[in-house]
């Protein structure tokens, strides 16, 4: 049942001893929803926990440094940023038919909740909790709980970049910027600092990519091989797509990545109008308009060769 | 002198036949303020052209396609993020003795215009034009002033990455995105896309970065010659400097770029506490606390020892 942000403020108000569970392989939207949120309960005088199937990466140590588990047995479970409940991983599955209040902002929400408060308009799950505590004033942000949303929204939106950034995103971090959050700290932390694996694999890509199509498209492919070679983590070579649309004429990036002896991961970027989901629906795959992927159960050579030559129709 | 917004907007309203003058190597800062005013003040029925000393670089197209110089004689010469008469450049250098009106954000301006509009603490001159835009009243935006003003507002923030970002910087943002702007598309251009001479030029740079002082300090250096090599022009090989600072454990990175036989130009930036401008001052430099210069007249080697040597002393 979808709710109004007044009936989520309310359920929030009338229930205690919170579990806030956030989205496997955590990103900052996520983590800053979860411990945003609990930080907000915890001030309403609640008692509540926040849990994820994965550890949390590293990099976002500042929103859960000094966090502490409390003991309770939970009598409400909120979901944030997650869209399906499949997306709660492993360890939370169990919980998957039990969430009270889901809080997100994907269109795509599948609805798994008893209640749902879900604003696909809004950039990140971070700025419906931004608006749900301000709009319906459950309690005065402190700095800890400005940080997590700022977070979330700003990694959500390539610090402000993308098309879902809307003046209610600015708004929202204009406010939070207001509690002494080092905004300029954190982005460094999250869009410029890097690790030696993450550049090593980024320059191993950058390096590989092989243009088409009068340098309309570009397609870089990495092998179980190469990866071996370079002596860095499966892991690190995620997430490198957006690193295909960088040459300014680049209209569709393609990156093809092993994963077993004949099975290839395919991630599709448009940085035009191509819209790329239509591309790998015909593969089998799907996603948005402007990012999707698809898999190959074949050769290196044949699945390069394939989505060459759906390339080529559109750019030939 | 100094003078209110007030002040400025009535300067604006009572005169007429306007010269507005961008800096030399215009960034989007200058040529965002530059078309913005003169889109402002064509619209409040004044006469109005932008010049600038230096050809307008095509990324930032979309700021001034459309634009027809006007035919009539200054009556009013108005600078925009010029903090120097000397950074007018060549061309406009006979003006630098004229200026009426100086708008800014540059702490640094030498107060050389007749009367000075500069506020410091904002993120861009774009962003003490809007201010003046809509707390005076000047006249209604329309979709290319409001792109001009978000863009330089963009640019100056690195998308509203930097510390120099405030709560009014990301209001300015919100207000001018309700005209339709597309700022996804601007910053897509902007932050995004690249030409095939600068990604491989950046990969050049990033392939010859060293590391010192357990990874807390980052040197890259080029020579002339090896310019030449990769056949790419020499201001291809500016601005590279934050490039040293991507890896997340290094706190100063310098890079060395040779510009005649005996001459090598240093730029120091700063991802921690360090003041490189006090660094680079010892060598006859100057600059900001984050991003500073100097040059060095002797060998590559011992322009690096002596940089080294500086280092060492604070990271040893």
């Amino acid at each position: 049942m979808q709710i109004t942000y007044r009936e989520a403020a309310e359920f929030l108000r009338n229930n205690d001893n919170y579990y806030i569970l956030t989205h496997g392989t955590p990103d900052g939207d996520t983590i800053g929803s979860g411990f945003g949120l609990c930080g907000i309960l915890r001030k309403m005088g609640k008692k509540a926990n926040v849990y994820c199937s994965d550890p949390l990466p590293r990099r976002y140590d500042f929103m859960y440094e000094g966090y502490e588990e409390l003991p309770f047995e939970p009598k409400a479970i909120v979901a944030v940023d997650v869209a399906d409940p499949k997306l709660l991983g492993q360890k939370l599955s169990v919980y998957k038919d039990k969430v009270d209040l889901c809080i997100d902002h994907h269109i795509s929400n599948t609805g798994y909740a008893a209640r749902t408060l879900v604003e696909p308009d809004a950039a990140a799950a971070c700025q419906v909790i931004y608006r749900l505590l301000s709009e319906e004033k459950l309690t005065e942000p402190d700095t800890h709980i400005a940080r997590c949303l700022y977070t979330g929204i700003a990694t959500d939106t390539g610090c402000f970049r993308f098309d879902s950034t809307s003046p209610e995103t600015h708004i929202a971090a204009a406010e939070l910027m207001r509690y002494d959050i080092e905004a300029g700290k954190i982005n460094r932390r999250m869009f410029e600092q890097k690790s030696k694996a993450r550049l090593a694999v980024e320059q191993y890509i950058l390096g590989n990519i092989e243009y088409y199509f009068e340098d309309r498209c570009a397609v870089a492919a990495v092998t179980l091989e190469e990866m071996a070679a370079t002596g860095l983590p499966a892991d690190e070579f995620e997430g490198l797509a957006s690193l295909t649309t960088l040459l300014e004429t680049v209209e569709v990036g393609v990156i093809i990545r092993q994963k077993e002896e004949h099975k290839f991961k395919v991630s599709m970027r448009s940085a035009g109008d191509t819209d790329v989901s239509e591309l790998c629906r015909r593969f089998g795959g799907g996603g948005h308009v402007k990012a999707a992927g698809c898999t190959f159960e074949t050769t290196l050579e044949d699945a390069k060769k394939q989505v060459l030559e759906a390339l080529s129709e559109l750019f030939t």
